[in-house]
């Protein structure tokens, strides 16, 4: 008889195939202290270790190269530098001797401290460096043990892949050819494998608890991405039902496709843009295929990790540049270094913080890193040229920030012009609004900046004073508010009032039920992952704005969250 | 010569004495590992010290209430409960004993994970306990090391003590007969020293940062704990203009000591209450003698803290018992229990969290932990036949936790009731505002709550998104910034709309810069510490209520901090 689980869908589709089950090895082992004398001999054991993963890692890499394609592998140059990190190697020889702990151990014990300081950050990027060195860490541990880790690359019928979890060099060897669809026991809508599943678009189900116990390798297994729910061993009919859905997701697909090139219009003919947020060059191909009309949000940080210095001018220029070329003239919106507090990088000396969310991140962080933030300020400035620049500044609280950046930027252009270089005159200067300060002080921003983009992650936080990522208070996590909503009106009625543009780059703005209420309260930009783009257009195609103006006015005087959300179905219907 | 220094002025007051130096022992040592075999004797020297510690601490407690009183000599208790607690022997045991470690390394490992919790947090009893556990531990570890720390109870001539630090139980033997002022090398105006300088009204200078290298013992120096001056070796032109100030300083007092019984009234007639803030019953001396008309605040953690075990229903009805019959039909704000998140109980299993200030605290761990919450409810609810009292629940960001509380204080109450208790009827039920969401929906609030109370230390860091006890940030606790002046004005105006009152429990109520604003903006009640309601009733008593209306009407307007300095400054002259 089939039996049906329900976890979290974590990419769209259909998948129907055999279960491949992506065994563990036994990775536990005796935590006994080494005795004194046998410093040396486990030290050897560790570089050992470490030295086979260098070897197997490189030949992933190649095989990853060869088989998804040059972007997936480069995540294998990053675990290579993990390898060699003085910042991570230090620290486990330094268990070893100080704390007579077995290799092992030694490498458990720092891996927690770093993964505990990666893994509870608000960004799809850090989070994947915490999940890097889970990854790294684990083969390393198994060379250690002498034991031998799952290849998915061996992977040549096609397959749904169940597992705890799946690891970045898992994911970089799934091929899409075989590997249809993948369910794990752990992990949420932006755990690793839930991310890649997304960007690979192979159907996938996570967090299921327990599939890894209740699947039998080779029986028959549905994932239905959009309903989390998975089947094992599915009756004739249920196959049937799912090979029709699987068939109407690839048809919806098709007809989503034709919109690439279409408007982003209301039915009553008002125009609005959609975005796509980008970390990396290699995110563009994502934003023209699914008809990007702008960058919304180009994430900088992507440039200053992974590595062991700070990126050189030339190089960000290099990267600054191909997007604003690859955009042909279409807006891009690039964010200044959002980083600190709780967001390391090895070669600068950030301060640990009791509460980092309120600490000395973003601008708070660049302004008083003159230099770094300079630099950037000029590889901006050069690659103007090359397109549509728009330059935004994050976690602005006071004017005074805002004005001491601006006038940073200005003093970088002055002397690029005065060496001759070639800077475009009408770049606009803009800032996230992600700090209940500056929403509510909108009005006076607004005679200074040249735009807004909320940053509605970080103003959901601040403005309920829960932190996101801490699940005991996860539920004031409240995106639809009435107190988020007022605050985005003020800072949209104060940008059109002095005739700018306001936008958001938070998930919010890709979210089916906030969008009639962003297009009721007046947004100009929705920035988004690039999947959600299409889906965005086709939603916005069918709503008026008119009814959706009154629909904002009465939701900004609700009392709460249900009484929102109730208000806007009674508006569009079941979303 | 005379030499000038500039501190931190902690107390206000002159004094004119000769340096007594209150010498720190050398406590360094060698950070060897032990040798395995020897844990026993470390274990053993350890538990020597600590019982050695507790003589002498009971010695320093008994002295203490002879000489300070009983109510500055329970500290001691509290100090012996931390030589005996197993959360705080454990690790030192389990360091020695696993990790090899000598007791005094052990100690001082342990000492700074427990402080480095308790340190950071906002909230003075809680910084307290960080006091403690430093003040014990420098004693253990003296013992240890078998050196002497230094008596201050031994002082017998007047003198102002110099030091680096004093720790709560130096002060505890301080004598103000003799100890006519102290200056410290550390410190700001939170730190314990400051907290309880003002406490024992003895002049103070903390944060001069080398006074321990400049002051030579038994030459005269001058404290000027309003300006923050040192001055060593003064000259006799300097001794007399000091004397002339601690004359007039004398005589201000007793010119505010005749506003003991008057009203809190503007020039123009308005009339506001002045309360005070209050942690035990012990503070309610103070609360009579400067005048308060009110309890605007009454912390009920200190209850809670320094224990094994949740207080009784049975001690917390003494305790709001007793408040409210001494205070005499003047009413009571009672704050249900503020801790969690960071502010640990050793009695309760609370999570570590990434951002404690983000997390699971004040209400949203009672409304989790409904035993306790329930029991607090029921003794307040007995309590509150002896006198006017009224519940406060802290945290609340939204109007479903508001009123989940209320639904328990209901049933409480009903319950009381069936069970033959005299409950009074009309107790008000109000909320701190100390979260953005609950300041911008307070039109909302206003119609289910009886009364507000902001609380501003904690809304300005929420609003600013910036930890004030983090230094890289502290830039950006702004009182008077505009953003935070709108949400006050839309708190007071929510709440005169629907005929309730609005009061304020944070710092900024007794600020000499904030009450010309508040005052304007229409705040009814202003609490604050004791010890400031005098002069804060000067000082409106010198205000037009109008104009500060125009003020306040302007300040709002404003695009910073400064601007809304200056503007105070333009109609109130420089305060």
């Amino acid at each position: 008889m089939s039996e049906i689980l329900k976890g979290i869908g974590a990419s769209d589709g259909v998948a129907i195939a055999p279960v491949y089950s992506l065994e563990e090895p036994d990775l536990s082992f005796d935590d006994k202290s080494i005795e004194v004398g046998q410093e040396d001999a486990e030290v050897e054991k560790f570089k050992a270790a470490f030295n086979q993963s260098k070897v197997e890692i490189t030949k992933i890499r190649n095989h990853a190269e060869q088989t998804v394609g040059p972007e997936h592998a480069a995540i294998f140059d990053a675990h290579l530098l993990v390898l060699d990190d003085p910042e991570f190697l230090g620290p486990i020889e330094s268990h070893i001797r100080n704390d007579q702990k077995s290799a092992p151990q030694a490498l458990l014990e720092t891996r927690d401290q770093f993964v505990a300081i990666f893994d509870s950050m608000d960004d799809e990027y850090m989070k994947e460096r915490a999940a890097d060195i889970k990854d790294v860490s684990k083969r390393a541990l198994a060379n250690m043990l002498g034991r031998e880790l799952p290849s998915p690359s061996k992977i040549d019928t096609p397959v749904v892949i169940v597992a705890e979890d799946l690891t970045p060099s898992d994911t970089a060897q799934l091929d899409k050819n075989f590997v249809k669809g993948f369910v794990t026991n752990v992990g949420g809508r932006t755990s690793h494998s839930a991310i890649m599943s997304r960007s690979l678009e192979i159907p996938a189900v996570v967090g299921t608890k327990n599939i890894t116990e209740l699947a039998q390798v080779g029986g028959d297994i549905i994932v239905d991405g959009s309903s989390g729910e998975v089947i094992l061993n599915p009756s004739e009919e249920e196959v049937l039902v799912y090979k029709d859905k699987e068939a109407r997701v690839a048809e919806e697909k098709v007809e989503l496709q034709k919109l690439v090139d279409e408007p982003s219009k209301t039915m009553d003919d008002v125009t609005v843009e959609l975005a796509a947020n980008i970390g990396t060059p290699d995110d563009l191909e994502g934003v023209k295929s699914n008809g990007a009309e702008a960058i919304g949000l180009y994430r900088t940080e992507f440039l200053y990790m992974g590595r062991n210095e700070l990126p050189t001018e030339e190089e960000q220029y290099e990267a600054y540049s191909q997007v604003l070329k690859e955009m042909d003239g279409k807006p891009v919106v690039v964010r200044t270094l959002d980083i600190g507090g709780d967001k390391e990088l090895p070669y600068l000396d950030l301060p640990n913080e009791m509460n980092p969310f309120l600490g000395f991140r973003a601008i708070r962080m660049t302004l008083d890193n003159q230099e770094l933030f300079r630099t950037q300020l000029r590889a901006l400035l050069r690659a103007s040229q090359h397109g549509n620049l728009k330059i935004m500044f994050p976690m602005i609280a006071t004017i005074d920030e805002f004005n001491r950046a601006k006038a940073l930027l200005i003093e970088e252009k002055d002397k690029l012009v005065e060496e001759g270089e070639k800077v475009k005159e009408d770049i606009e200067v803009g800032i996230m609004i992600e700090i209940p300060s500056a929403a509510i002080i909108a009005d006076q921003f607004a005679e200074v900046v040249d735009f807004f983009s909320i940053g509605t992650n970080d103003l959901i936080q601040y403005t309920m004073a829960a932190d996101r990522m801490n699940e005991s208070v996860s539920y004031l996590y409240q995106p639809y508010h009435p107190a988020l909503l007022r605050l985005i009106k003020m800072v949209i009625d104060a940008a059109h009032k002095e005739g700018k543009w306001a936008g958001m780059c938070g998930e919010m703005a890709g979210d089916a039920h906030a969008i009639p209420l962003l297009l009721g309260l007046g947004l100009d930009e929705f920035s988004m992952s690039a999947s959600s783009v299409l889906k965005a257009r086709k939603q916005i195609s069918g709503l008026k704005k008119t009814d959706m103006e009154r629909l904002a006015a009465r939701a900004v005087e609700c009392k709460d969250t249900d009484e929102v959300l109730a208000l806007v179905e009674e508006y569009v219907g079941r979303v």
